[in-house]
C-alpha cells in the first residue's frame, strides 16, 4: 500500500471495500510531472495499448459470455463500427440505438470495450460503437470527423428520436465536438446524451486537474502529455471550442444530458463546468457525482458505486426518450431486432446501417 | 499571496476573478492539525464570534438597506425567531414562508445572517430564521430541539405546503435532524428543502475532508475540533443518525431537496453522500456542484458563481412548491403580507407566528 495513491482511513470509510481495494492497487508515480513528457510520447503508446488490452480483454469477454451478447463489425461510410446486441431487447428499445464513442485518451481502447458491452446488456438496447482511428496514427480532427460521418448516416437511417448518444472521457470530447458540428449542419440531435467523465477541456485547467493530479488512476500530467504529444495537431488552440467543447456555445435544443464524475476524478471540474454551461444554455442537464470515485469508475462491472451510477444513467436516458406505446404486431415484428425502418433505409439508398446490423461481418 | 491557501494558475483560470481574490485572502494555517485542539476550545469561541461578526455585520446591514428589508424578532414557544420580510412579496409566495436554520459550526453566526436576508430579498418571500442557542453554552441536542419546537408550531400555524426549509452547514445538520424527529412524530414535512453545504456527517470522514483539509475557508481540523470541543456532548456517537444524518434512514416522502457544494468545499463529500442517500430512498434530490468553490460560497452577495447557484436554488424551490393560481381579492388582501390564514391561527389559539410576524418586537 505504500506505493499506491493516497487513501486515508477517513476516505476508506465512505467508499465500498471493493473501491478501496481498487485504489490500493493504483501506483503512486514519483516525479510524474517531470517524467510525463518522456513516458507518453508516440513511441510509448504501443506499450500502453498492450497493457490496457491485457487488463480489458478478459473482462470484456466475461461480459459477452455472461450476457450472451452478439458483437458484430459493420462499416458505415468506410468507418468501422461495432454493433453490440443483447439477446433481449427491452420492448421500449426495439427501434432505438445508442451511439457510443469510447474513451482511452484518444490513443488506446476499442469500440468493443466495457462501455458498449455493459450498456447494451444492462439497458437491453443495441449499441453502435464507432471504431475511430486512434492517435498518434491520426491526429485531431480525424477521429471526430469519422464520428461525424457515421452520425450523418445514422440520423438518415434511424429516426433521430431513437438515437441516444454516449461518450466516455476522450469519447466525451469526440461526441461533443461532433454534435457541435452536426448542429451547424442542421442535423437533428440525438434524443439524450450520457457523458461519462467527459474531457470537455483539453487545456489542462480546472480545480480537479490540480487537486486530483496524483490521486486518480493515472497522473494528470501523463494524460495531458499523452494528449498533447499524440492527439493535438500543430495548429490547434487548446481553448478552441471544438477541441475543448466546454468553451462552446450551446443552445436550449442541445439534448438532455447526464454527466457522471467522481470526487477523485481529474476531470471532475470538466464535468462540473460542462454541466453549468449546458444549464445556462437552457438545456436539460444532470450531474451525478460519486464519493471518492476515480476517472471512469462507472465501468467497474460489479462495484456498488458503479452499478448505482449506471442505474441512475439508465433512469435518466429512459425518462428523456420517447416511449413506444404501441405493441408491435407479432406477425411483422423482426425477431432479430432489426429496426423497423431498416427496409425503408435500404430503399432510400442509405449505407444500410440498420440492415447491416443484422448481417454484420464480424 | 504566499500565505494564502493554494491556488494554481490552472485553478484561477476556471473561477471568476472575484473568487480568486477571495481565495487569495484565506490564510494558510501551518500545523493546523496540531494547533486545532488548542485554538478551538470553549475559551476561544468568543474571539471567533467577534471576528465573524465584524466581517458579517456590515454586509448584513448593506443587504438590509439595499433591499429595504424589514427585520423583526418574534418568540415562538420561548424560542427567538427572526422574521425577514422583503418589501415586495412574489404573488406566488404571499402565503409561503422559508424556515431557515443558519450556519456557523454550531458556535457562531446569527439568525439575521446573509442566508436569511438574501433569500428573502431575492426570492420575494418571508423568512423565519431560528435564533437557536449556540455552543458551548448549550450542547447537542438543545439547539436541534429548539428548532423542532418552532417547527411544531409552524406546521400548525401555516399550511405545511406553504413551508419551505433551508439550512446552511451546521444548519443543515440541525434541519435534517429536526425533520427526522418531526417525521417520527408524524408531523407533515416542508414542501421543499435547500441544504447549502450541509454538515450531514460529523464523524470527520469523507474524501473531501482529507483532500480539501487545507484549501477551504478554514482548516478542516479547526472545524472538526470546534464541533467536538463545543457542540458534542459526552455521550453522543458521531455516527448516530440524528447527530450525523447522512447515516439516517430516509423515505420517499422526504421533501424534494436541493443540495449545493463546491469542489474546494470540505463538505463536498457530505453533500454528495447525502444526495445519493436521498435518491436511494426514492426522494427527489438535486445536487449542484460549483467549480473551485469553497464552503458556503453561496452567500457571497455579488460573486457570479454564488449568484448563479442561488438562482438555480430558487428555480428548484419554485418548481417544487404549489403555485397559487387564484388572484387575491384586493378588497380583503392584507397589504402587510400577513399570511391569509393568520386570523384562523389566532382563533385556534396558536402561538400566532403568522400574526406576530406583522407585529414583531424588533
Amino acid at each position: 500500500m505504500g506505493s499506491a495513491v493516497s487513501l486515508a482511513a477517513g476516505q476508506k470509510a465512505t467508499i465500498n471495500p471493493e473501491a478501496a481495494i481498487f485504489l490500493g492497487k493504483i501506483p503512486r508515480v514519483p516525479f510524474a510531472s517531470f517524467l510525463a513528457p518522456f513516458l507518453t510520447g508516440p513511441r510509448r503508446i504501443p506499450g500502453f495499448r498492450d497493457r490496457f488490452k491485457k487488463v480489458g480483454t478478459p473482462i470484456e469477454e466475461s461480459i459477452i459470455a455472461k450476457y450472451n451478447l452478439r458483437v458484430k463489425r459493420i462499416t458505415i461510410a468506410e468507418v468501422s463500427v461495432v454493433v453490440v446486441e443483447p439477446p433481449h431487447i427491452e420492448p421500449d428499445n426495439t427501434s432505438k440505438i445508442i451511439l457510443n464513442i469510447h474513451g482511452g485518451a484518444f490513443v488506446l481502447g476499442s469500440a468493443r470495450d466495457r462501455t458498449s458491452l455493459l450498456m447494451a446488456a444492462e439497458m437491453g438496447i443495441r449499441v453502435y460503437s464507432i471504431d475511430y482511428s486512434l492517435s498518434p496514427e491520426v491526429r485531431y480532427p480525424v477521429a471526430r470527423d469519422q464520428c461525424l460521418t457515421v452520425y450523418r448516416h445514422l440520423v438518415r437511417d434511424f429516426d433521430p428520436k431513437d438515437i441516444l448518444g454516449m461518450g466516455s472521457s476522450s469519447g466525451g470530447q469526440l461526441i461533443l465536438s461532433m454534435l457541435l458540428l452536426a448542429h451547424r449542419e442542421e442535423l437533428p440531435m440525438p434524443t439524450a446524451l450520457y457523458l461519462c467523465t467527459p474531457a470537455a477541456d483539453l487545456s489542462g485547467d480546472g480545480d480537479s486537474m490540480i487537486v486530483n493530479a496524483a490521486r486518480d488512476v493515472m497522473p494528470t500530467s501523463f494524460l495531458a502529455q499523452m494528449v498533447r504529444q499524440n492527439y493535438a495537431n500543430s495548429e490547434v488552440d487548446d481553448r478552441d471550442e471544438l477541441y475543448s467543447p466546454v468553451f462552446a456555445h450551446y443552445e436550449a435544443d442541445f439534448p438532455p444530458t447526464i454527466i457522471t464524475v467522481g470526487t477523485r476524478d481529474c476531470l471532475l471540474s470538466s464535468g462540473v463546468r460542462l454541466y453549468w454551461k449546458l444549464r445556462a444554455a437552457g438545456a436539460k442537464a444532470e450531474l451525478l457525482i460519486s464519493e471518492g470515485m476515480w476517472h471512469a469508475f462507472d465501468w467497474e462491472t460489479e462495484m456498488p458505486e458503479a452499478v448505482c451510477t449506471r442505474a441512475a444513467v439508465r433512469t435518466f436516458l429512459t425518462e428523456h426518450t420517447p416511449h413506444q406505446h404501441t405493441t408491435p404486431d407479432p406477425a411483422t415484428a423482426d425477431q432479430t431486432g432489426t429496426p423497423p425502418n431498416a427496409g425503408a433505409e435500404q430503399q432510400a439508398g442509405s449505407a444500410g446501417t440498420g440492415a447491416r446490423a443484422g448481417t454484420g461481418r464480424g
